[in-house]
């Protein structure tokens, strides 16, 4: 099938930037010590790539990631990097033979994991994003509370997610040093084997975890690739031109690309060549600029933001240029 | 069923709002002057209640939605308010039995109608939006085009998109008046019966179309809800509070409601008496001010924007405060 073929709007993967984007990571952070994220993707086909690469163990956001990730045999070792209040689901996968390890950062959440059948745990620490996280403080008086509980204690994850994309690699490295000095303090104190952190943002820079979180990395989007980090723009929406226009302020365009493909909080996608206007719920509207574009013509929009506009589809195309190669359900969207 | 035994997050529309706000509507714009727009909810089971209402007609923005409308018994008179350069898919299904009217503004959307077997257009006319429609004084041109090229014109098309959210209600008024001056004048040259037009914004004040393709007004969000209009809040995300610190910035905690629940391009959800601070994937982090909010607790968020907030669900669950009524699937989701 040629890619002309999809109806639009189509979720594209360039098979030769994800392969990079995928041998780039596993040569810099090998094996264990990367535990990619899937809720960047959503995606089991993907995730067996990363599998393939190297990397046995996944992280996890939502119980339906654990869930489709270990029905599909890919759930030797999962973290829910995440905190639940009813972790029975979890305790069903568990009792059906899946590996999870979920975070717990209060008393409640503690008692959440140990009620529905959870056997292991990280201590989430809060290392400056405001968000989960106990304070490093409090992070061994909670595995104590843990373990008395009859948890595991695996040891700690600490997100610096506020760090992810801020522009200067040097700033960011040392912000990532001062955030992972509360996580290694946390960790004295809790005990176990595992430091689980980072992002595609501070995948190098973060040395001190023995596991990366990072997950962007393998599709990437504009918000990413401001940072100069070694990963191609690998995910597309491919959307068909329906509309060309002149006006008082020159000529637009508009695709069938709109707010309901594209997550939209860290603004509107990118088209190589032209200056995107503003989206609506079906559409863009662009100044084509030097771009020679005629109605029915099919272009390609980069999106600002990878992990809620891969939720938005049922699908992604996997292609090599203008052939489709395989389609890739997005299985793992919804709770 | 309960609502505290619901998965969160999960979309919720408050039955009592729904029927006061269809009824309201129904009242201001009765029958076939309003044809409610689908994609606001994507949902037969709430377009159902919008015939029960007396509205036979209703507008789509995709080819999916149209599919699933027509075969959900809810074909009768559907307008597809935008182009498409394929239209096979609706000539199927006009050959089914469907009614379905589709939009064009140029000589590439007339022959694709013609040659996917649609029988009926609107010319779609540009009446103040940079996006789809013809220039007004080209719409007698193209309507002539379509009739030689065997097709029905019923008449036009032209939404003010760009003035539903003009905040002071007198300025939207005037605003639209003079929007729709253009499309009576293309109307005059095209021919035909409809003139379509308008949403929930100036539902009152387009007093020109024969016909008002509001969506919004059934569930509401809080764009619209600063507009003074007499609807109400009809839908909420649930959430489940899963962690709540204090800092140096005060208390704040962590609801399970994100950006993969939440359309984020009119900005973050709304607690009431809450402070919202920001979305992650599958977080919104705010203060609590006066609630006195603790882990484990369930709260309603009130969504900025409607459209691509439920086209991120499954399901919307109608509930009586407490209580499960129904839950109905989103249904018309992709494309």
């Amino acid at each position: 099938m040629q890619v002309d073929e999809l109806q639009t709007p189509a979720l594209l993967v360039e098979r030769s930037a994800l392969r990079a984007n995928l041998d780039t990571m596993s040569a810099a952070l090998p094996g264990e010590r990367l535990r990619p994220h899937v809720k960047a993707h959503k995606c089991t086909s993907l995730a067996r790539w990363q599998r393939d690469n190297g990397h046995p163990g996944f992280t996890c956001a939502t119980i339906r990631e654990a869930e489709v990730m270990a029905r599909a045999g890919l759930g030797g070792d999962l973290l829910l990097a995440n905190e639940v209040l009813d972790a029975r689901r979890i305790g069903k996968l568990i009792a059906e033979g899946a590996r999870v390890t979920v975070a717990v950062d209060s008393r409640e959440t503690i008692a959440a994991a140990a009620a529905g059948g959870v056997s292991e745990v990280l201590i989430d620490v809060n290392v400056g994003l405001p968000r989960c996280g106990c304070p490093p403080e409090k992070a061994g008086e909670l595995a104590e509370l843990a373990r008395r509980s009859g948890l595991e204690v695996r040891g700690v994850m600490g997100y610096e997610g506020h760090l992810m994309l801020v522009q200067s690699a040097e700033d960011r490295a040392r912000m990532t040093r001062e955030a992972m000095a509360l996580l290694t303090g946390a960790a004295a104190q809790v005990g176990g084997e595992v430091i689980s952190a980072g992002g595609t943002g501070t995948y190098l820079a973060n040395t001190c975890a023995t596991e990366i979180q990072a997950g962007s990395y393998a599709l990437m989007d504009t918000a990413y690739g401001e940072l100069g980090l070694p990963f191609e723009q690998a995910l597309w929406l491919l959307g068909t031109i329906i509309s060309v226009s002149g006006g008082d302020s020159g000529t637009y365009a508009v695709v069938d690309v709109g707010l309901k493909a594209l997550g939209m909080d860290h603004g509107p996608p990118a088209i190589p060549g032209a200056q995107v206007w503003f989206c609506s719920d079906e559409h863009t509207t662009f100044a084509p600029g030097a771009l020679d574009i005629r109605v029915g013509d099919r272009i390609r929009l980069a999106p600002a933001h990878v992990d809620p506009t891969v939720a938005l589809h049922e699908a992604m195309y996997l292609v090599d240029g203008d052939t489709v190669a395989e389609r890739w359900p997005v299985d793992m969207r919804g709770w």
